[in-house]
């Protein structure tokens, strides 16, 4: 017997549990829908059924070579008739106009019409903020961005866009929201996550993807959401995308699990694997994280899709399979559905074998399947394939476009502006310099108009630069422009420094240029030399620098914000963000983000917020928890004065809701909004606490004297964590409240017992 | 019911199981010596019990404000007479001479035989590298020193001498080795580990434990070792001192368990506590790691000391007690036997009042208070509480020095050698220069003399530095020295430069001045920019610099070495280091050190040789793996070939041993040493495998023209990792074997059932 067959019959032991559950699934969700789909399966042969679980990239299906992209109608066929393909995604080729999208799908769907049982090809495509790769599309400020806003509304109708504009290129599935915890700051997928805090992240997820998704997501102007990438993925131990994790089982629910709970509790259709292992075991193998947890805790029952050649992976990244066809077995009975293969059909063939000797069970087969047809159905695929050219007449829209310039604006967050030096008087004679200055690279960041967001110069062209927008803003003659350093190299340093000695202010524009996934990894998070060093030189010239921050991801620049009058983080503001920021940099816009994410202030003191307590109970020691700004952090042209908290009851008790409140009062001169920010700390529990965390969130705008009162109602289960037998629990003791510089305490007090105290990891 | 109360009667109900393993235990071991040991403790109070769990400082029974160290009686008899204190550890002082440890000792001892049961105090101390705090001890190089040497043996004969030299002292325990793995380069404690890999830290580990330790720890020439920190304490996420770790429990028992466990069939009768928490958990209150692994699985039966106030802590840092006596409770219960309280006496007053009150059992007192007087009797304190100053001629001997100076000269670890411009001819005209040239704090680091290693220069006046040996050497009229750059800032650069061009060769000397534990926190892994600048300007000159490094852990040092022309790490050599450089430079002693640590390239780029595959198959991510200097690295003065790698078998079968050899011979024109490393990778495996892994060393030397065979025997058990049922398995499958440049495969076959892959995290 060899090693392979032991496993396998190790396996089959192990799927019993599996059928079992799947019967009881099905039992369950006997509707009329879930009927309609086991007749249709009961109609299909394996290969058919293992068609619908094989996803191909659009390039498997288009001729090679051509100078713009066309179908090969031939490869299309042999795609439908031979393997009876269920799902085709996006290429990493460039975006396409409305009706070349129109195009595509038609002949995809008029092919899979041809087939026996006339199954819709179900299209699948990044569209990460807003619908990436359409020409003239409403393009967002990233999620990261979003989560500075702290305003869900806005995450809720920048989905509701994105889906209809995602419907209006016939497409029915958006690989978003990124539900990962942006927690390690090196990572180069930070700026696609909502931030580092768990309740941000979870709350901003389930509001997307209700945008994307409205009521029914068989409407015309909306899409199956893809919640991803569950689950672990944000943490590589190196910083670099795809590497290994160590996340104990505890974190792994305290921290990464919410947001992906909560998606399901909002509805999420479907899901995408985590290309990553844990703990040394690759996600794509684990029947307890697909399984045990995805599908037994979270009762989540939509499609598991991997991210790409991830089964594949298995065998020649992570080695957890000795062969392609072992990878097969193991990542299907494991629990996947669908496999983003993308390029050939060994997943098909080696999938077809292994269920014809028994390897693979005919029904995990058909709970795929049964999986995968039934969002077909409810997107509408099988009445309405292709959508209707005419119903999407706000696609590209001004009303569209003013949803992103709002998200842009309320995102930008001020981090620091010494003797208001900001809001510029509109005559002053600026002076624009930078990497980040003049290129909408640095404004949209990856994931627009192709993967890497390397040619958005082009396709958003008739949006603005920082320097375009500021041009617009104040008139070309107010403003000069000189490059002074490209990302890693200075340029024309001298010039810049004339230039700077005749302007009455400095814009200084650095940051990141354009990247996505592991093509933006480093291996130092300092911001390049060259660009420090164009802030020194130019503070040398004594003009006031505004520092102005385009980037994914946290860089270090901490010797340039030390010589800075004012710094404004930008993060990756979207195609309105030149013009927002503009708007913030004069005054007509009072700025009110705040950062999701902490800034830290050296390469190697990465720490977030929710950290614990890191004193040691030494004086000397200065390394526990410094970084340059703190996670919420953000400032306003006007000031806010908190006061008045109030509990409805000193003590929470079980199947109790303790009301706080907290009066907020616009002290300043102007306008503005205001995210109000609950932290709550335990004092002490079983498991060491965090020193705070984010239980609520509201955002409010305020007139000058104004004063509204904010309310969060808590509940101990708000309150809980996971105990060291990896159960969500809250436990009985002091709490303390933070709200602005606000605090207040309660107690939780309960009758129910307190689990013993083991210590496992 | 409070929440207190009800975690106490949940402890006590859990204490049922670790009564039943108490009893057990005591069956087990009912030697002559546990049935004396047991008498004792029949006839003490339980006063006299919990002062024997009670650890103090000196400072509890010194004078305070004294100018030199004084005993104070009153103190020293308040600390034994009314709180029977088992032990006392050293302070944070100064080192003392061996009459004055004589004097302090006897007064301790006199004080003790006064009370009613006249059992001996145990004095603890940190002889680190050497008896650290005894005028004119024998100092090693540090641990990480002692590692690059990979010879074991000089890892035991340093462990004897230091022994001695600590008996010499008249104190009978040493809280060494270290065997925590020195996985994250940032942490200020990496040199007193032996490097990052699992099976040097154990080997090592194990001889030096042999050393310390003898065949009798109660004769007058060895003592009692104390592994430590029990478990996982090299891993704190942010890489500072004391701070969290996330360790699933799968990595904490393939990576830091092995050590102690080893340790453990060494004989080591003592342990230390990691002050840290592990995945929220500090392991101080971890009745998991402390009962469950360190008795149930390790079966380890000596004392547990805690480290540095470290019950205390459990209150006031990790806040998983919610008083001082709550932590007592959990900590005693966890499996604690010794409180290093330090500073005063709460600690015996709250357990006197918990063991009254039931909630800690007088079993477990018994417990521990058995497990402390076996070690006193073992270390004959009974007999002979204090040892004769007459026994010990041999103390700070050139014999004993001349082991320090070996262990040095196979320690220092070239790195890079462009043009064999090493050796240097004794007549070239040297320029020493850079921070680390002429002090003893950069050779022997902290732990010498004081805590913080600050007055390494005062007490080691005798010893050379790297510029007085050199000086040494070649005599004065060939050496100029110039500071060129403190450790933070430059100094006299110019006249350093005019230096360099009067001097055929340039000797820079960076690296790091001395410090401890927390005290060495750092937020960037990258050297100073100073001393890089002083690099920069010396390479400038056009004459060779010779980079020498002297620090406790891999500092980012990229760019000088890119423009050296050899690079020397040095680590912490200690107080011989400086000569041995000099035998090294001048070609008196043919380097053979190899590094036992990754040397990183850059600041976030930190991961350990026996990482996982971290290609993601994308050919434009060069951020994979790609350190300075890979773990085992290191140049010869002449040059060996490996070759006719030679298996007994072509498979590997349960029960069997695979010998491999194979043939290493000195290619190259001089006598010199090779440390022959084992590499071992399985190929597949259900849980990602290590790239490779470090399965045997041995150090070799060889003549000009000589060859030798080198054999290492390999059984399944040797190539086992954890599964993830937490079990130590070895899969059958293919491996690969790599030894220098050779590489040859072998099967694993075996009949054992292969454990069904569930992917439990």
């Amino acid at each position: 017997m060899t090693r392979f067959t032991k496993i396998c019959s190790l396996m089959l032991f192990g799927s019993v549990s599996l059928m079992a559950q799947s019967k009881k699934a099905v039992v369950a969700s006997a509707s009329p829908l879930d009927k309609k789909v086991d007749a249709l399966i009961a109609g299909m042969t394996l290969e058919e059924k293992v068609g619908q679980m094989t996803e191909v990239t659009l390039d498997v299906v288009s001729k090679t070579g051509a100078p713009t992209h066309q179908l090969d109608v031939f490869k299309l066929k042999e795609a439908i008739e031979k393997y009876h393909v269920g799902s085709i995604l996006n290429v990493s080729g460039t975006a396409y106009t409305r009706e070349h999208w129109h195009d595509v799908i038609v002949s995809i769907q008029a092919e899979a019409a041809k087939d026996r049982l006339k199954i819709p090809v179900i299209y699948g495509i990044d569209a990460i903020h807003g619908v990436t790769y359409t020409v003239g599309s409403t393009l967002f400020p990233h999620e990261i961005a979003m989560a500075a806003t702290f305003n869900k509304d806005l995450a809720y109708k920048a989905g509701e866009i994105t889906a209809y504009e995602t419907r209006a290129s016939y497409i029915p599935w958006n690989y978003s929201p990124v539900l990962d915890l942006g927690k390690n700051a090196l990572w180069p997928r930070i700026y696609e996550t909502f931030g580092e805090d768990p309740y941000v992240v979870k709350t901003m997820g389930a509001s997307i993807i209700k945008g994307y998704q409205g009521n029914d997501i068989g409407d015309k102007y909306h899409v199956a959401a893809c919640m991803k990438h569950y689950l672990g993925y944000s943490a590589p131990l190196s910083g670099k995308d795809r590497t290994p994790a160590w996340i104990p089982d505890r974190y792994m629910r305290e921290y990464f699990l919410p947001s992906f709970a909560e998606a399901v509790k909002a509805g999420a259709k479907t899901l995408m694997i985590n290309s990553g292992e844990i703990n040394g075991i690759p996600v794509h193998s684990s029947k307890y994280l697909l399984t045990d947890v995805l599908r037994g805790e979270l009762k989540f029952d939509g499609i598991a899709v991997t991210d790409w050649r991830d089964i594949q992976y298995l065998y020649t990244r992570h080695h957890v399979a000795s062969s392609q066809k072992e990878a097969v077995m193991i990542a299907v009975n494991a629990g996947v559905d669908m496999s983003m293969v993308p390029y050939e059909y060994t997943f098909f063939d080696y999938l077809v074998q292994l269920v014809h000797e028994g390897k693979v069970p005919m029904w995990r087969v058909n709970q795929a399947v049964h999986r995968i047809l039934k969002v077909k159905y409810e997107l509408g695929l099988f009445d309405r394939p292709v959508g209707n050219p005419d119903d999407y007449p706000k696609f590209g829209s001004e009303e569209f476009r003013a949803s992103s310039v709002q998200a842009a604006r309320e995102a930008i967050t001020l981090l620091k502006n010494n003797n208001n030096v900001l809001p510029l008087k509109k005559g002053v004679r600026v002076l624009v310099t930078g990497p980040t200055a003049n290129t909408m690279r640095s404004l949209n960041g990856g994931w627009s108009y192709t993967w890497q967001g390397d040619v958005s110069d082009k396709f958003a062209a008739d949006k603005n630069t920082i320097l375009e927008a500021i041009q617009k803003k104040v008139g070309n003659d107010n403003v000069t422009y000189q490059e002074g350093s490209k990302f890693d190299t200075l340029t024309n340093v001298e010039e810049t420094i004339k230039a700077a000695k005749k302007s009455d202010v400095i814009v200084l524009c650095l940051g990141e240029l354009s990247y996505t996934e592991n093509v933006g990894n480093i291996d130092d998070l300092n911001l390049p030399d060259a660009q420090i060093q164009l802030a020194t030189e130019l503070a040398k010239t004594g003009k006031p620098v505004i520092l102005v921050l385009a980037e994914g991801r946290p860089r270090i620049m901490t010797k340039a914000d030390n010589l800075s009058a004012a710094t404004v983080m930008t993060y990756l503001s979207g195609n309105e963000g030149g013009d927002a920021l503009a708007d913030i940099l004069f005054g007509d816009v009072n700025p009110s983000g705040r950062l999701p994410i902490t800034y830290p202030r050296y390469a190697n003191a990465l720490v977030n917020y929710y950290r614990k307590n890191l004193e040691n109970g030494n004086s000397d020691d200065s390394h526990g928890y410094n970084p340059l700004y703190e996670f919420g952090y953000g400032l306003s042209y006007t000031t806010f004065r908190y006061g008045n908290v109030h509990l409805n009851n000193p003590d929470l008790k079980d199947g109790q809701t303790l009301k706080i409140s907290v009066d907020v009062t616009n002290s300043g001169q102007r306008e503005g909004k205001e995210s109000v920010l609950l932290f709550i700390s335990q004092l002490y529990a079983s498991v060491s606490p965090d020193t705070k965390r984010l239980r609520g969130f509201d955002k409010i705008s305020l007139k000058p004297g104004e004063t509204k009162t904010v309310s969060f109602n808590i509940t101990p289960a708000d309150l809980a964590f996971i105990n060291d037998e990896s159960k969500s629990v809250t436990e009985p003791g002091e709490f303390k409240i933070q709200l602005g510089d606000q605090t207040q305490s309660f107690n939780y007090v309960s009758a129910k017992p307190v689990a013993a105290r083991t210590g496992k990891l």
